[in-house]
Parts: structure tokens; sequence; C-alpha cells
């Protein structure tokens, strides 16, 4: 399964509520256990990122805080939050489908890789996606 | 007041619950908007950190996302995700009772006063406090 499409779905219902399209979803054995996407100016809520959203549903279904052998996939870089929150729920891999122009000291992969705040360490693989981008890229210029 | 004695109160819950003793509190005005602890075990939840809980407080109580001139009273120096959070949600100043010796890169304060990720920064004001130190000494002690 294209998991990264499944996140762009969530990226979209996102837009269709006027928040910034963000998507994610939760993977474990193969299989979407959870998905979120921003709704940060709906429920003015400044933690309602897509992966916080997720990580809660996902700990809730596996009733544990531990998401063990799990991946997300998420539209856009995450935001140092939300790589906090996957590295405390000590996810695996994060695959993410648009760089972070504005990430220029690496942070997000400090964080996740190279902090001696954490024994694990979650794997922060890009997965260059163009609908990631364009959906993100039209949306800011809506805006303008 | 006291706001990093009423953090210290809220810790206490937690270490009555077996968490980890971390505790927080909001404050806006000279008043104190919301209060969290850790309850990360309890409700096997890796986002339940104190802050997270009182951010999250704080914004359903002020129906906004920004905590415009709020500030954050932390026991122990927040972890990235909290870090991050309170970054997110345009807090002030963060005062923390305790230091993360294992913050060594000092990713915390980089995270919330030198990234280029955000045009807002958060203040990092340590405020040492033994007795936020003790209790976290002596849960760990009991533990082991």
């Amino acid at each position: 399964m294209d998991y990264m499409k499944k996140a762009l779905d969530c990226a979209k219902k996102a837009e269709k509520l006027g928040e910034v399209p963000i998507g994610a979803v939760i993977v474990k054995d193969k299989k979407i256990i959870a998905t979120g996407y921003n709704i940060r100016e709906k429920s003015q809520n400044a933690i309602d990122h897509a992966e916080i959203i997720a990580i809660n549903r996902a700990c809730k279904k596996l009733k544990s805080w531990r998401l063990d052998n799990c991946e997300i996939y998420v539209t856009l870089k995450p935001c140092p939050m939300c790589a906090g929150a996957i590295l405390n729920a000590r996810i695996k891999n994060c695959y993410y489908g648009v760089e972070n122009q504005n990430d220029k000291d690496a942070l997000i992969e400090k964080i996740m890789n190279d902090s001696k705040l954490f024994n694990h360490k979650t794997k922060l693989i890009y997965l260059p996606n163009e609908q990631c981008k364009t959906i993100l890229t039209q949306f800011f210029k809506q805006k303008r």
C-alpha cells in the first residue's frame, strides 16, 4: 500500500477545513492503525498537529504509550513538537514527503537521531512527494 | 505567588499515581489558567506529559491556540516534544526547576531560541529548585 498517498488523503481533509494541509498515518505490521490531520484552527489548540492526533489515537488503539515497531508517514517534515512526540512514542521510522526549507540546521534530525536525551532513535526518511508539496504550495498561495 | 511551588504540587499528584513526578502550571496576568502533571503510565499515552496537558487545557480555556503573554512553570526542563509545544503555543517564558543532565548539547535551548524554524522564541529560564529535584531523585531511587 502507498502509505504516503494515505497521508496525503488526510492532508486533503485538513485542506477542506481551511487548515494547513498536513496529514499523517501510523502503520504497524503493514496495517494503518491510526490517522490524523492538522485541525489547529478549528480546534484552536496548539497541539492539534496531524502527527499528535495520529499518535494519540494509536496509543489508545494499542493501549500502550510504546508504539513499538510502528512507522509514521507524514506529508511534511515534522516540527520539533511532533518530532519529539514520535520519539517519545518509540516509533521506529518516520517517512516524510516534503522538506522543511527552514530546517537549515537539521534540528529535526538532531532531535530524532543525535540527542543524548534519549536512548531510542527514530530513523528519519525523506520520500519526496510532489503532490504533498503542491497541496501545501497552493494553500499558501491562496492565503496570500 | 510561588508558581514553581504550584508546579511542584502538581508533580506530587503524579507521584501519588506512581508516575514520574513532573508538574506544570501556565500563568497569564499573574493568574494560573491551567495545570498539568505527567500521567503517561496511567493513560498509556506517549503525549501525556505535564506540559502538554497544561497547554491543552490553557488553549481550551482561552479558546485560542495562541497563548500570548503566557508563561509556563515546569518542575523539570522540558523534553523536545514539550519544548516544541511550548513554542507552538507562543508561550513567552518557560521557567524550569531542574536541569536535565542529558541535555549536553543544549538541544532544548536550540529548539526554543535558536531555530530557523520559527519566528517566535520562548525564553528558557532556570530557577533551581531543590524540592523539584528531590522528588525526582527519590522516585527513581525507589524504582531501582
